[in-house]
């Protein structure tokens, strides 16, 4: 199934910047209906999110008409628009590199199932690691990898493990196919240009926060 | 110490969005940086993010001149203004409550100190695991969460427990006073308006990439 986006633009035409807003205006919608809202706004969600509506209607132009002029949005019906636009009205398998304390954490977090996303196999180098029971799922060697990605049809990848080791791994999950890769590690990888890679990194959060801070530091 | 920025400027006058821009670019300067990259562009560094150097310009122009029309900006400089205006150019202390996998996790982290953020106590209400090392930290109670913000004056809060939870971590954190929030819980916090919080969504990075991946679901 092609999405309502591919099929009817040309991904090139989007910028990047843009599509990496659309998860953002999905959850919040997705919030929104889960309260029992029927209809948004740009100027509502704007406030919500601190995104200007100019913005919003913008970023939402490049894909369709979403809203009439003066009633708003259907939330209901843009959750499953920008789901489709995302593909993620289904569940992508997920595999996740790393079963250390991380890799628990990942393995029972709740939040994947109902946006998408199911980490189906875990993956570990560490002999130790290897065939302990992680959430619902067994440990696996890192010499299965190859076998789980083709089997699975696996196109996404968590890393996990320690920054001095990621881009080994990194290197690995490449070579057996993986396409997306979301890295916690504090590194940065070096990849090649058909591969996408997303950094979980606090500090980005934090460093946004005290901007609005007043200077309350250890050593300043 | 303030700011170039707070000095200089009303903070309302720049939007949040641009605020939260800062970070991603000094992370990318700094790579530059330590890479032994003396000078780069706007164009460059747009390259390198995927976002459009007039946006760039445009979001740096808010703080002051940093770069010569033609000449490009001096890397080490632009971090150093960067880091004063996000006001880490010192440590902050953080306090961790959840003393489960993901505190374990986070409190071994190597990203934050050289950013700007240092984990100096950890909290869990429970007994099993208060007087437990974590890092080289031991594990506090919750009813010493007053006693340890005002002493440290510690402003940034993480959340790694469990959803059902930390709405209820969330309002013990406000209620000693800290004003910053990072959440790994899969929730939505209700909060006052003048408590900022921010949320680690891996959702929202796999959604960003699946946007470009063929179709490939579990059930789709």
């Amino acid at each position: 199934m092609t999405t309502q986006k591919s099929s009817a633009h040309d991904k090139a035409a989007v910028p990047d910047i843009v599509i990496g807003r659309l998860p953002i205006y999905l959850r919040t919608l997705t919030i929104f209906r889960n309260s029992g809202k029927d209809v948004t706004s740009s100027q509502e969600l704007g406030e919500y999110l601190g995104i200007s509506s100019a913005q919003i209607r913008k970023d939402l132009s490049h894909f369709g008409e979403f809203g009439k002029q003066g009633t708003g949005y259907n939330v209901a019906y843009l959750c499953k628009q920008l789901e489709k636009i995302l593909k993620v009205d289904c569940v992508w398998p997920v595999l996740l590199v790393g079963a250390g304390h991380l890799g628990h954490a990942l393995a029972s977090y709740e939040g994947f199932e109902n946006r998408g996303f199911r980490i189906t196999g875990v993956f570990d180098s560490s002999q130790e690691k290897v065939g302990g029971q992680i959430g619902n799922l067994v440990v696996q060697p890192m010499d299965e990898l190859n076998d789980f990605v083709s089997r699975q049809r696996c196109q996404i990848a968590i890393i996990a493990v320690p920054a001095e080791a990621a881009q080994n791994v990194a290197n690995l999950l490449i070579k057996v196919g993986v396409k997306s890769i979301l890295c916690y590690a504090p590194i940065t990888l070096t990849l090649p240009p058909h591969v996408q890679v997303e950094y979980i990194d606090p500090v980005i959060h934090f460093q946004h926060m005290t901007f609005y801070l007043s200077k309350g530091c250890i050593d300043s």
